[in-house]
């Protein structure tokens, strides 16, 4: 039996982890989660996982739900709630779904508290990639994908050694826009740029697709979870999003992990490597009936999120902070349709310029240097 | 430093086996290696890899060499100079590229002398599966696939559990006929066969892609290396051989290998393994380039051979042996020009009629039905 602590419970990749453990009761157990503000959800959960521990996002939701499980379910809050849920004695994993950077310090408690980590945000190894890998090491922790490229180089890689790798691939849908041209991106609006043609996410990550600064974000994050130097990470176009990403070795071999789209098989590998586990409902892939698959060159001048990150990332210090925080206020923007979708490159740009960089930023400094971009973009917006 | 003794050296996998040991003079050497009846090649090999065991097809081939290198090179030939090859004391692992059930005995009692077994010869396990993988078990010794396909299969199971499978599946671009209804293939020629599209190949083993026995052949021998049930080995048609194979897990994960078809690749993963070395001269693959994978389902009554060794497969006992043999032989005799493309499926299938099922036959048994069956193809030419 494994023990889990979900962080981001209510979100899309958190309602994903409740379907694996449910349809696994003799495997896994939920023994602490965490949401936000909606009480609804967390009530749902409560009544069906039966968590010791619940953190939800402040104290009126705290005590909403306080006092309806008084002496049931431990009920905490904020920054420290979500420490709480991610620190909890008997967790041996903790998937850490939670959208944005608020991820990072609790990940850091929980690799101290020698729990293995379930990453499924990537704010978290964009923003501290050397503080987390570093901590990680020195507590012998094992830090597992859930993205499902970051799964696919991770189970591409089971049994072989790194220092064979030549390169790894990761695949890009092209998110909803990869059929326009830069000129017909001016006047899109929210809607268009929520609908995803292959995975049912988020809406910040649904934009990051579209802006194509997600598969900057996840370069980055390859980077640190598979300590590979930028120019050993490519990116492919691949609009069926079926192969989920490729590492090509020193002979010329290259392994693939392919799949039809379905956030579960990333999420239950993480709960059940080194085994497997069969997957309940699971759409088996296809590739007769699906007949073709589409490969293509990525266009940087096209996919200028892309380009930044990769040029952010080689950078490094503190400016992925700032490419993270600044695209997360771009993006809000825009789903408030206070800026245009072109706009969101323009601030993180500008974001970036303002910023004089750290070379090797300490926890508080990339806290601060976070609180301070999104500041800067924000005074931009008013 | 890896000792290797190469059996069929002059073939086509065997002078790329070649020039695998060329290219990593400080990782093999060639101790032995066994070539049919060309001269030629065997000096040119002998000249520039000085191996200390040789063995040609006959005893006048034998003292032709004998006499050039009297005292510097030991040359033997026949059956009992394929074992002596096989079994060399210096050999670790012993590379079998021989065309046809030659490959058997040899096998054998390199298993027996506990050499690490590379298998490029596929009717070594096609005909004696259940005796090979026994022998190969009882001395704990591996059997390393040669076989693109494969090779491919072992690659996506490196760190994977076998109880894990749900299936594998083997890619087969369908051979130079692939795009001839079966009506076509009444009038076919020789020349048309050996055209085939991806790879660069043996006579026999092109001839056995355009009928598509090939892929009938990998299917009973992957049977053997992987211990799966029939049911778990699909083909799938692929045109462009850019995924060599797919192994599908149960959590519905799909691992694959990809690459340039090159049989250099799973030649030296064979040779390396566990380990990857840099390929010379590599074409590095590119999907961007390539652009589109296509996939499509086999059509069993279009490819009959593939039909018949499922059949054949499931069935068991001496029947691959039957099936094996006649092939060789219609095959043999479609590249003479005597009998049509078509009628290669017919003699296999009148030979398994005509043959009495035995259930576990011995390797003296197999030997008798082996040659009984190629006496009967052969009456039935005449």
């Amino acid at each position: 039996m494994k023990y889990i602590s979900l962080l981001g419970a209510s979100g899309s990749i958190g309602t994903q982890t409740l379907d694996v453990i449910r349809s696994h009761p003799d495997e896994f157990r939920l023994v602490a989660m965490a949401i936000g503000k909606n009480i609804e959800v967390g009530r749902a959960i409560i009544e069906e996982f039966a968590p010791e521990l619940v953190s939800v996002a402040d104290e009126s939701a705290r005590m909403r739900l306080h006092s309806e499980y008084k002496g049931k379910v431990k009920i905490v809050c904020g920054e420290e709630g979500l420490i709480e849920v991610a620190t909890h004695p008997k967790a041996t994993i903790v998937v850490n779904a939670v959208v944005g950077s608020l991820g990072l310090v609790p990940t850091l408690k929980a690799i101290e508290a020698k729990k293995t980590i379930a990453l499924a945000n990537k704010e978290t190894l964009v923003t501290a990639g050397h503080i987390v890998t570093e901590a990680a090491k020195k507590n012998e922790v094992a830090l597992l994908p859930v993205d499902s490229e970051h799964s696919a180089i991770f189970q591409c890689l089971q049994g072989e050694q790194s220092k064979h790798i030549e390169k790894i691939i990761l695949t890009a849908s092209g998110g909803s826009f990869r059929d326009k041209t830069r000129e017909q991106l001016e006047n899109v609006t929210v809607e268009e740029a929520l609908r995803h043609p292959n995975w049912s996410m988020g809406a910040k990550i649904t934009i990051d697709s579209a802006t194509m600064m997600n598969k900057g974000l996840e370069v980055i994050e390859a980077h640190w979870l598979f300590h590979l130097p930028y120019e050993q990470i490519d990116v492919l176009l691949h609009r069926e999003s079926i192969i989920h990403s490729l590492v090509q070795f020193r002979d010329s071999s290259v392994i693939a992990q392919l799949g039809t789209p379905d956030m579960r098989v990333p999420i239950q590998y993480a709960l059940t490597y080194p085994d497997r586990l069969e997957l309940s409902n699971a759409k088996p892939l296809n590739l007769a009936e699906i007949g073709t698959l589409h490969f293509q060159k990525v266009d940087f001048t096209r996919y200028r999120c892309l380009q930044l990150a990769y040029e952010v990332g080689k950078a490094g210090g503190s400016l992925p902070t700032v490419l993270n925080a600044a695209n997360e206020e771009a993006v809000e923007a825009f789903l408030q349709g206070r800026i245009a979708f072109l706009a969101i490159e323009e601030y993180i740009e500008r974001a970036l310029e303002h910023h004089q960089m750290v070379k090797e930023p300490t926890l508080d400094e990339i806290r601060k240097i976070d609180a301070d971009t999104r500041h800067y973009v924000r005074s931009l917006l008013t």
